[in-house]
């Protein structure tokens, strides 16, 4: 591949990858083969791990500790892929030093440290984004247009399924594992991101493991509509599939289906024709015909690595001195969510004995 | 088809539908081919739907009112196929005159009057059965023969799906026009019957309709694990798909797979080998060997028609002076859960602002 | 339902149907529930079976031969659903008598008898129609007018797979059994009709059944392309798909997907790009972005009883003097393709030990 | 990983990949992870080429040519991934200097040549493999395993689906770009190996690409049933399916539902009760019942990388001195069945005008 012109007025940005585990390489890969950015090192204090990754991705330097990594190398940014419970710290030291911070999902392991985060990176002036992966899909970036577009009218209501046979994780639940994802989609299509007014979530753990690993998390959005999410690490199905119902045409993504990922329905309920017919039908069989069964429709999606265009995203973000899609305060919104159903759920523990929201059913056999 | 021996010893029931319109005929039909059964009359209003009726069925008397029909007609049994709200006058009517009651579901349109037509059946000691037809059907008779046989192991998860594009009714919402359903096949085939301790619902009328046409309704069950349960009329996919995940196996049951309707997956999480793994695993890529991957598999089933089951049930409980499968009692545990689910509803509602178990977002952005 | 003002216009037609065994009954049922129609006899040999259809059917007379049905009632057309080895000898009479004539697929038992219906009507002056119920489907309708609209561009390839668990027939194998289906399908909805310039047939009776339980059926079309079906009665999965490639697009037909079952795919290799590519590729690397991949569209489909339409179309055809849109000399080039896969067989049979055609793999070891 | 005993007591093979083009990075990268092998060398004429993969593969040398590769390196064996008319010259040579040596499909550009490749490595006592990397798939050799346990009874026929939208290859057809797939898995998973009395051929070249980009290949098994495969480059939908129909099961492999590979379904025609209703059934109503549907069963697989399970296999072909699974008298019968259907082809153009096997339409229409 040739240099192109732009790689010449913009030198590559220099960054090291902290965290050499399960995500970490999938991160210096990217990286490593991006024109816009210089794999400089790979930071993790499992020496022989960091180096099996810098082997692989055009031998970067190897480091053990973050203080060594800024004091020895000149670098802008740092891409943090360690547990989530450490990500706070790592991203204000290197907030502090100057360097523009990109960080696996979640942002941080409460909100709380997340906002402090926001607050440093703004003050700093530097980009912090997360590393909202799916946001990069093909498929996710063709809803978000979708959706500016108008093309499905009003949001009617978001039906978000997300279940496999996951291994039980030692140090999340069910909704901090999975729902992320979602969540951030989410954040990231809607016109006017993701805003809750209420989050009502219900979780179970069968197996006594000790956390959910079955949960529903249920927002009421802004627009009064209802945007609901499954999670499942017990499925033996594997199910990605979100559904957007509008007034004028409903979005299905399949994300297991490779052939046919997005479908677009142009059907739905004909609400005139339902009020004309309810006034003179008496019976359900004359009502069968009140809705709008339209064309279907499947949009070519591009194929590209979405992790590529994620680490171009932070280059640009960078460059730009402008936020990046997926950036800091997109991550706090998702942050809360995941906070608040954590509440709903202790609330809902509380109350059942007093029959609040939830109906005690005492009586019922 | 020749005469069996039991149609000699037993002579044919004699029975008559109450109701026309749109389920009335199905059942018309069905008694009308069973040889348990003499199909005496049709009853409704409408005396040019019953007579247009009739002439489909073998030409039974056609009558007005239910006064004509118990004064002029020698019957056993009644089948009442009229709107919900109908159900408790005619059958309490039918069940003084001591006949045995076969009732379209929902059995009544409250459990109140559920409960006293279970009182009057009781009393008169007549047969008082609820229509749930699904319960009838091939797959879900297989399904209750696996739990009873405990296949599955201990059930861990249980997820219903029923959407559809439907109509909006004029006299129910979603949870009532749909959960019935699932409502009942769980009854049905859970070895203890339906019984929840709690019961969560969220309801969302988008198209400003009046009343529900999105709905989730969860219960926990005496065993403490969740079911949950979508209802939509607004989707213009169809999915009919229940999951009962269990300890040892995990049963699909996708009714609109006629090519394979039911999946028994041998496949979960490996709790034993987890806890192993989660010692010495540090990081996710070593765990993903944690859960087994057994064979599937598909039973084969019976083809036959749910609502010819259903009748020869009705005339086997008579004859044999016992419980229907889908009796009164069953049908009550669904109407009474439908209820909680109403008032789950409305104390969400009113409890949004206090923040109780559901979780107020006003901060989240 | 109100009178039609054509039905003023046009009294209905008086129609007899001959054959009350498999496929009789939905005729009888569509004619006595169509407007264009007065269903006025049933005939067949067993009057029994006569008498129980005429109940279902608004209680037309019934008679016992073609004799007495000619002799006694005034029609103006006959459908025959008896064998196919009687389908000639009925219909001769019944031209004979000046009776339209619509006879169930196949049009004869052989093309000779074909051909002399095909003459005997057209010099009667009365319309010969095959109930080719398929070419009245909602989705064959529909690719007849995307072929005619030119939507695929100039068609490449024509794949139709029709297989499932079928009895082996008494009187005829697989292809007759089947094939008709798609080459009736196929002379319907291409342009110029079906003309094929050779065909050739592979047939199999693994269970020495006596005939043909699996079969491929190859055409080399006027335009050179090639036709392929794929028939096989032994196959415990179904499938009903034909797939009709085009230079700008591909449509897929897959009946067994009610929610999806036309699909038109705006894919595939594009020829100037490849040629360009060609030139400098040496790999197939650089070449696999030789192919367009565009949208994907599911047109909506009307639904109604295909056998409902076709009664119409007869009507229509009778009324207006003109051939109906499955003519006898359509049916009659269905039989010709039949007969020309026979022959093949026999031919493929007679050369296997001269290596013609079929190549001997005798030393293949 | 810790040492494998046998690991010590055999020291890891040498082996160079010769071809860096599409196919060798995959072959190398086996061969470098494999403790069975030690990739000692890379050889390319183009050099970059080789080195950007020798980078990969951890840092074997490179070489421009067989003969400095055979000259300067000690070497146990070479893999071939050159286009295939050059396998020949190359696979020759290396056996001439004894060494072992597996081919990319296929074996060579004609039988041959593919004859003199085998003859001369027995004669050398070198071991002469394929990699027919699908036959070291977990579906195929659980295939294998099926029918070795005779689990489906006596095969009644076989019919393999590959198809997709694919770049019309320079130097092959689709019969010999896509068919080797089809007829290696058969020789790999039939009882006694692929052996076929007859082929016969028939290709299209819609297209004009001066070349079949359609294609239909039928064979008489010695059992006397067909296998039939159909291979298409044209095809907007992708399909990789192989049915094998047996008396007792039916298999069927869909290589693109990784959820369920392998279905194993137990229903079929059941003759006893089919000659039985046959007698007194007169019409297809009476016989709809005459085939058995039993369960469907879908065995788990394992997971894999199928060319780590190749390159261990010629390993422990050369330790143990006898053939490979996919030996070269298997891939010369591969290769003889796809110069049978070169040479039916050509037969069928040349005798469509005497109207031998396939049947002339000259008076069709």
């Amino acid at each position: 591949m040739s240099v192109a012109p732009e790689t010449l007025v913009h030198p590559a940005l220099r960054v090291a990858v902290i965290g050499a585990g399960y995500w970490g390489p999938n991160l210096a890969r990217n990286f490593a083969i991006s024109t816009d950015w210089e794999l400089v090192a790979i930071c993790d204090m499992d020496l022989d791990r960091a180096e099996a990754l810098a082997r692989k991705t055009g031998n970067p330097s190897v480091v053990g500790s973050l203080d060594e990594l800024l004091a020895r190398h000149q670098i802008d940014a740092v891409a943090i892929a360690t547990p989530a419970r450490t990500h706070h710290q790592i991203a204000m030291q290197a907030i502090a030093a100057g360097k523009h911070v990109v960080v696996e999902k979640p942002l941080a392991d409460n909100s709380v440290h997340g906002a402090q985060m926001v607050e440093a990176a703004a003050a700093a002036g530097t980009i912090l984004m997360a590393d909202h992966t799916y946001c990069y899909t093909p498929a996710v970036l063709k809803i978000r247009d979708l959706l500016a577009d108008n093309e499905l009218g009003e949001i009617l209501y978001i039906d978000s399924t997300r279940i496999n046979l996951g291994l039980v994780q030692p140090d999340v639940d069910v909704f901090w594992d999975l729902a992320p994802h979602d969540l951030s989609i989410l954040d990231f299509v809607l016109p006017g991101g993701l805003s809750a007014r209420t989050v009502t979530a219900l979780g179970s753990d069968p197996l006594h493991a000790g956390k959910s690993c079955v949960g529903y998390l249920s927002m009421e959005l802004e627009s009064g509509i209802l945007a609901h999410i499954n999670v499942n690490w017990l499925s033996p199905t594997k199910i990605r599939r979100m559904v957007i119902g509008g007034s004028r045409k409903t979005l299905v993504w399949d994300d297991l289906n490779p052939q046919q990922r997005l479908t677009i329905f142009d059907r739905g309920v004909d609400l005139e024709r339902q009020e004309m017919m309810r006034a003179d039908a008496e019976d359900r069989k004359g009502a069968t015909i009140s809705y709008r069964l339209g064309d279907t429709w499947s949009p070519a999606l591009s194929e590209f690595e979405p992790l590529g265009l994620m680490v171009s995203a932070f280059a640009a973000s960078i460059r730009g001195a402008r936020p990046a899609p997926t950036d800091g305060p997109s991550a706090l919104r998702v942050l809360k969510v995941l906070e608040h159903a954590d509440r709903s759920r202790a609330a809902a523990a509380a109350t059942l004995s007093t029959d609040h929201s939830t109906a005690a059913m005492e009586n019922a056999r």
